[in-house]
């Protein structure tokens, strides 16, 4: 099934770097470690999938490669050999939206921004576009004055620029799924479920967060009561920058102990995001857990976890878009719970350990598939359902 | 139910911790971490359960408990609430088979050792004596000659020490579970289900290796592939002593790699046990994972585990006590798989993923207590049955 | 020569833990392992030396080892063989100055406690009294306005609490060390040196600021260039929560980077300090040093110190003490610039580097102490000088 | 001064690198980072110094630059702005010693070699040719049997081959430093003396061990005892494999822990070293150290070391090239103890702390310097003697 995937940040590292890599499984030039879905049924495959998006930069897809490739994260022949698949993706990126523009309202702005994605999807011929929010954590906004009639009203600001364009996913029937840990989603769900239109999120879980939710559980499993989990985080590259501003790391901060916190049921030690330029896109995490064992002993483990974390993110990115797919070829509308695994602050779900959602994820992927496989028996029928 | 637990290896340190956590737990000296079945329904109370067993030193449990007391790890005040406790305990402990008398057969040993266990269930009116074997690793033997004829000839040595203990074991009608490496056990899983016995084993998994079969299966559920989990393993006392020589260790190491190379697929280098004598019952251990993430990049994790091995331990062996108790209660015989939770080498399963284990043994458990509860309608069978 | 040991914050942890170790010492109870000036010359003995204080706490001294025995860090042992010497401490304890009595001036209060001092080496016949700071780290002041006959003013508040002791100590002729962070020191080093005292300071260097100061020189003895250090600092205890008020930390992180900054010349990224209560006395550092090798390749070293606190800064208050004395009976006056080795920020010293400061320190006592030695030839002569 | 430096294993990895990193500094393509001689005065500038070298490999220098470059650590424009150097440089590559042809002795072996250096030194017009070993480990060689005469012996093997290698460079009346760990080069050191040839040696200090000696004194200068030293060592690579042979590894494993015995006068538990190969050239090594602290108190550090090991040792070549260049000038003959910095296990010397050796090899550097450049005091008498 021929499946549009459009990147809001399209030009960003995660982005590129999720461009690069599906191209570069698409020609057989690397293989699929990162990606859960690789041997999975009933998703597109990875030449079936075609790039574009909205970005508020002008620095393309092939320059940002490049840098990517100085850092040592890229290696240079993967981007010589995935670098015409970059020019045609940056070739069908959009300008993004980033503030209100005098005179025009919030809901001027999403149709634009949805004519956008249509056109891409028109002029491609694809069943679908799933629509992936890529960009940068934004401070926590108040979206309690949030109605659709409020977004007409012109110079009046109700939603922060990523709930703005997951409207226009909404708007363009998109699938979508929400990567980044903005706070302004919340109003937007019921809409989701409303317009037909599945939705996954928030907050991609791809490194310490994971790491966390993996260990909590098998504590729990232990019968050990954790007492405390301090850590430090570490990272460069813009999304250290973006960080080190308290405003802007509140709503991330608050993502990444709210599941620990769940999980434990112990007071979580605040966590502290430093930006450190010099490590670049490579993110180094040190945890620090206190857990009381039998007859009140003491027992300590730390970890250290090294990534570049463009890399943990970028696969699941094209896990999403082929599961998002899928959701959307079975007809689901509304928040997929199933897809928390990938999220921190999973939406529709109180699961946060790492173990309970793989095995709900992989099971409602083999469910789904065979009953759309079941249900469009004739080939005719699979091909009117885009599959 | 009254049930009784036989300790081989009764005054060692992992049993000392057991049968003075047991004592604390059922005074309410202390709360129950690390006992996976705490809140469990249908299994032996703390208060039900009377301790012996076979010890080959003279070392009592109070002066090795008191040496715990001097090493930090257990407090002094939680052996003055229990000293009365270990002293029952430590009268209960019966001379243990080491070594061949001259003259006298391995199955005379045996039935020496099973007498000392039926007059102790007698003695105390216990429904039934499960025996857990803490004693120190052996080195790997040969049991192909082994059958029940060669047993009976005498100076004839067809077990290793660990095996005669089992064997005496379900010559007692008891129910087994094997806490170490010693690797003669396997010509005795079939006679246990003959005998009607349930047993579990092998190889407590308290520490580094349960925390690797943590981590292994969520690599895997993320797709990344582990190139390389090298480690080294710090611990005194008087494990670390037996574990220095190269001989005996051999059986623990298989044990704690095999585990391992089945969750990860990839090649482990071996693990080293150092025996570093200030650390004493603390064991620390480092373990360094390389693995291969998107598009070839590097990922790293490092984990450093400290505890007192015996505190991670003797909770298990409690659990073990009641959930065996359980199986016996309801008539199970032989390897009891669902089990293979508490154990590195788990007889009877090839899953080693601790999640996974968790969940079965979690399962198994509620499903079989509901079971008993349900076929023993009146008090008067349940009364009948032990429970 | 008989000593006088004057602590401000005398019933704190530090001080617990100074007073119960110099009694051990002295009666021969433990080792003098922490200690560097252990078997050196011209020096006083650990019997020579008698303690007092001044402190706004009531709970005693004894009250306080007890805490800390349960807390697993002074064995039982240790406190019973000691405690008559805790209660005399305890007894020479006088209240402290923590604020500004309506109608008083800071002169005023600093001549009650300078009184307190000269009270104390009177009644014990002492040749003279090193008074040492150990009271909490205070917020950063602006002692711009400060002069003697400010002082005098009532009702006027020109140094903060830490300097009114240290000018008590002054006052009273008292060699003086500032073992705490606060800044209100600077206006009182000339007057130090004006009035004849040696004084040293400021800020223990105990834990993982000490082993910063031992790697940072290594790396530049390499070439090698430090591109950042970052880290994370867990502690408990009541320092843990004084350290979580951010203005009270401002101080403290300040001297922890300083000498770290001059020793690499690099930006080193801010520090955070955790209160982690359930870690007790316990301070957990790690910190992440990115070095830059060889053409541009990447270097990484990573450190996790675990240490009891008090235990690291307890033998460096009792060496500071006989230290101290060396130098007032060798008539040295104002900052003694060799005593940087204790401190994060050196009174009267660029030097950093750990093994630098050493060399200095041993060689400046060993010098000091054979002049000593060499001018007082006869005992008389020794005595007068109170050797 | 025009300079040749000769390498023992030229075509090996430290070489390889050596090599490409001398000439991007001599064309100014890269800092200096890793250089400690870097500023130093007296010293040949990196574009007088002329490389060439023997080894049994046939895999040029371009070729093994090659696959540093696919490895990820040297940067791919690098070797494009060096590759007519390292072809120079392979040019003067020639056949090395590694097992004697039959019918031959030991004796004419060396002075093939020997040759090769003379012919190099006289092509290019050098002043001296400063020769350095950096062969792989060799196992343990009893040497008894060596004297000069035994040598001329056809078809007797009195020396292991880097003791060939050596006696060849004290025959070629060349400076020579050791960089590997072989034990059969006691019996030379007299010789070296006697033929008028500065040595230095052995086994290069680069990474873990390096670390231990920075980290063991200072403990020492803290009063603080060392209770045990553990640790890991995880490398690929050649050397990975290599080392991975217990007879080879004997020597090096003793080197490293050698220094730190004295250091702390302590047992240290053996070190493993593992051949991890997924970890090409980096290397990682993780160190527990438990130290004793005040009262019996208990600290422990951890360390994480991970860099590319000929990175490390690449830079200490060039060091020593040069050093061993004006230890010739100044016309010293036989071990220069103050080159122990460089070396695990340092000729002529007890000192194994990193910063008195670095505070001897500077000051030595110094001195020597000035004195060369005192006593030559016209130019002619500098260009004479090859300055």
């Amino acid at each position: 099934m021929s499946t549009g995937l459009w990147l809001i940040g399209a030009r960003g590292s995660v982005a590129t770097t999720a461009v690069l890599g599906l191209a570069a499984l698409a020609r057989g030039h690397s293989g699929a470690e990162g990606c859960i879905t690789a041997g999975w049924a009933g998703l597109p495959d990875w030449d079936e999938i075609v790039v574009g998006g909205h970005d508020v930069s002008h620095v393309s897809l092939t320059k940002r490669a490049e840098t990517l490739v100085d850092a040592g994260m890229i290696p240079a022949a993967l981007l010589a050999a995935t670098r015409d698949d970059l020019e045609l993706a940056d070739a069908e990126v959009r300008p993004g939206y980033a503030s209100l523009p005098s005179g025009r309202s919030q809901q001027q702005e999403a149709e634009r921004l949805a004519a956008d994605i249509l056109d891409f999807r028109e002029r491609h011929g694809l069943t679908r576009v799933v629509v992936i929010d890529l960009s940068s954590t934004e401070p926590p906004v108040d979206t309690t004055d949030f109605s659709v009639e409020a977004l007409t009203e012109p110079d009046r600001v109700v939603l922060p620029p990523s709930s703005v364009a997951a409207w226009a996913a909404l708007l363009a029937q998109s699938p979508y799924a929400c990567f980044t840990p903005s706070t302004g989603m919340a109003p937007l769900l019921e809409l989701a479920r409303e317009s037909g239109v599945p939705v996954a999120g928030q907050d991609g879980k791809t490194g310490q967060t994971w790491l966390r939710t993996v260990l909590a559980p098998a504590f729990t499993d232990r019968g050990l009561r954790v007492l405390s989990w301090a850590g430090a985080n570490l990272l460069g590259g813009g999304d250290g920058a973006t960080l080190a501003d308290p405003e802007a790391v509140r709503s991330k901060l608050a993502s990444k102990t709210r599941g620990l916190r769940d999980l434990t049921g112990s007071d979580v030690t605040p966590l502290h995001i430093d930006n450190v330029p010099d490590l670049g896109d490579i993110k180094v995490a040190w945890d620090h857990v206190h857990v009381q064992g039998f007859l009140g002993s003491r027992i300590t483990l730390q970890t250290t976890w090294s990534a570049y974390d463009s890399m943990l993110a970028a696969p699941m990115v094209l896990d999403l878009t082929r599961l998002l797919a899928l959701a959307d070829a079975a007809g689901l509308a509304g928040v997929v719970p199933e897809l928390g695994f990938f999220f921190k602050n999973p939406w529709g779900s109180e699961v946060h350990g790492a173990a309970e959602q793989a095995g709900a994820l992989r099971a409602w992927a083999e469910r789904t598939a065979a009953e759309q496989a079941g249900v469009l028996r004739t080939s005719a029928e699979r091909t009117a359902a885009g599959l």
